[in-house]
């Protein structure tokens, strides 16, 4: 029993009529799809963190749930589409281009098939090369979650291991400390999120309570340096406060409370923004 | 019968996967549920604009729709998750900060429970500190609009007297003359609501078609004194022209036609802005 | 069998309830109703840009879809408020403004009724003469989708030949030349979307990989003057170079890869803003 769920991420915004054509699109496939979003905010041309949005809001969707992710400035060009079935049991349409990225690093694919538009395009989009996200993306998932189509029937096979990847760096504790990178920013209110586990902060010697040397470099120069609480959450320090927290999904992340820490000490993201953390004794 | 609606207020953004979150959580609570929104762009930390939110829409929502309002920033600290059963049929689903202030003062509630955490909270979240959106307020209100769980089962009974309330002044209206505040702004447009009901005008003898002297006040201090037409709409006035009108709820309100009062006069909104209008004779 | 899909437009924005209102009468109505929107960032009292949305989008929805577009500036004024059936199929609920103006030129309308708003409003509204949007056009587009009334019970007949047109200047070709206007900016990415079909391009002896001399006039006076390939793809010319393409509704037009090139050149649209091309020899 399908769910029909399906989840849309893109860099269109939604000032004009783009993701309303791709919905259209969907709707016209099937009237009683549950059509969703990410966000379409994604800031244009940005895969990593199309990459990291991805990561962020799979796990709370439920089994069977299809998500289109069209942050595409390759569109046009040679770029392949795919779809991936993930180990969480939810489907991805989306460019080949490192949108995938955190979701094979962090959960896991079973399997990756490319789209074949010979079959898998709305009919008489021929002529339309700038569009994939309603032609083939919105399209292709639209059938699957209406279950007009199988996983079986996007096209050929292709081996997990030929996805395109950003490069990630991987986050390491040693006693007493951690390392690892800026690997977003909670934009909205400009938390900064990195990308270590909180259990791999417990496992090295670190507890809610502890005082913490901060260092966040970029491209190894040194940007911020500070000793702050990890707390439970913003209001155990005063407003202005920085303060280190785990974040939502569980990793360590950093806040000024009812402030922007991103912006405040303007830290970006990304491999080249790495951060280390250290048990004061 | 259930119409599954649930309708969610944050300030959370769109630009992120915070939101999506939330719905995915919900949804796989039932994914039939029908998921709407008064809107997530609430000014950070703004109790007060969340308050007249909930004000200003639940009444064009019908009968047993589920309200979840998280704007707050006092997540992780002491302050109870509630839901109120209002006087109108619906029910909401909140922190205890003062978002219900003015559901509370101009619609009344029947019923208040403390939600219960222990047995009202998403599987696998215990550990999660900062984001009660989506592990206790969007978990719950979705059970309740699902129909698993009845109001009954949120948790103890509180007393409505005991919800914490931001201080608001009420209006008074005498011959030819009434007085209130700055209760929100209509933002996206500039125009400024007050919290005086166009009845009170009516009945203290200002009519459409009068000349009405407008005095605003920030804490004392004068900041606007104008001699302005009470008009049915917007376009009775020129491009440019002030104009006091009774907006979409039959409150007074004021505009620049197709300009932006709360700009061009540097009005703010809260209790601290008091309005007074006097019929000229 | 109605699809009961909904689809709002407006100028209202998301940061407060205007737009929730609308949903919540809409969904009182019949709380089945698929509820769908174009955008609800049409710049403020922008007709034009209404009517170019509701052109750029209504192709890409299925038979039966009813259409909401609430761009009013005359709001409580004598406009009158009108459904039309298209030929493609759809209803669109709308003051009659010029808001229906690419519609109406570019698809045709097969019949026009002018709203009965003895009948066609919201209970209790009667008082309400600054939302239209809430009591009038999303109330009826509601009854209309959900199969309460039908396009006959709407009010009576007028001549579609009455409709408020905006003036239009219609695209011609000439042996290796084109030109017409700037129809619409894509605002998102900031490229430029002309009225000429890329097809009366090919019919006058242009075709990809051309190179193209683009003048383009506002108001007689010259603002831009380039020799530019003519590109399957944003993707084919280096970023930060100028490309004319053929958009996602197979019209011309232009874009400055990963730039803004309505921002980068001072574009503007409408009428006044003239183009016209040339192939290079």
């Amino acid at each position: 029993m399908k769910n029909k769920l399906l989840v849309f991420q893109s860099d269109f915004g939604r000032e004009e009529g783009t993701v309303s054509q791709m919905y259209g699109v969907a709707l016209g496939v099937d009237p009683s799809l549950r059509i969703h979003e990410i966000t379409h905010e994604i800031t244009p041309f940005d895969i990593w963190e199309a990459s990291y949005r991805l990561f962020q809001t799979q796990g709370s969707w439920p089994t069977g749930t299809v998500f289109v992710s069209v942050v595409d400035p390759g569109v046009g060009s040679e770029r392949k589409s795919v779809v991936v079935q993930t180990d969480g049991g939810h489907l991805i349409v989306t460019p080949d281009n490192g949108s995938l990225t955190h979701t094979v690093v962090k959960f896991g694919v079973i399997a990756v098939r490319e789209i074949d538009e010979t079959v898998n395009r709305a009919p008489d989009s021929e002529n339309s090369h700038t569009f994939h996200g309603r032609d083939v993306y919105g399209y292709t998932g639209a059938r699957l979650a209406a279950g007009i189509i199988d996983f079986e029937d996007v096209g050929p096979l292709i081996q997990p291991e030929k996805l395109i990847l950003l490069p990630l760096i991987e986050p390491r504790g040693s006693s007493g400390a951690v390392n690892g990178i800026i690997d977003i920013h909670d934009v909205h209110y400009g938390n900064v999120w990195t990308n270590i586990p909180s259990i791999m902060a417990r496992e090295n010697g670190m507890a809610l309570g502890d005082t913490i040397e901060v260092v966040i470099e970029n491209d190894g120069v040194e940007t911020y340096r500070e000793l702050i609480p990890y707390s439970r959450s913003f209001s155990a320090v005063p407003v202005g406060g920085d303060v280190l927290y785990d974040n939502e999904l569980l990793y360590l992340a950093l806040s000024v409370n009812q402030g922007n820490f991103a912006e405040v000490y303007n830290i970006g993201y990304g491999s080249g923004w790495t951060i280390s953390l250290r048990k004061n004794s």
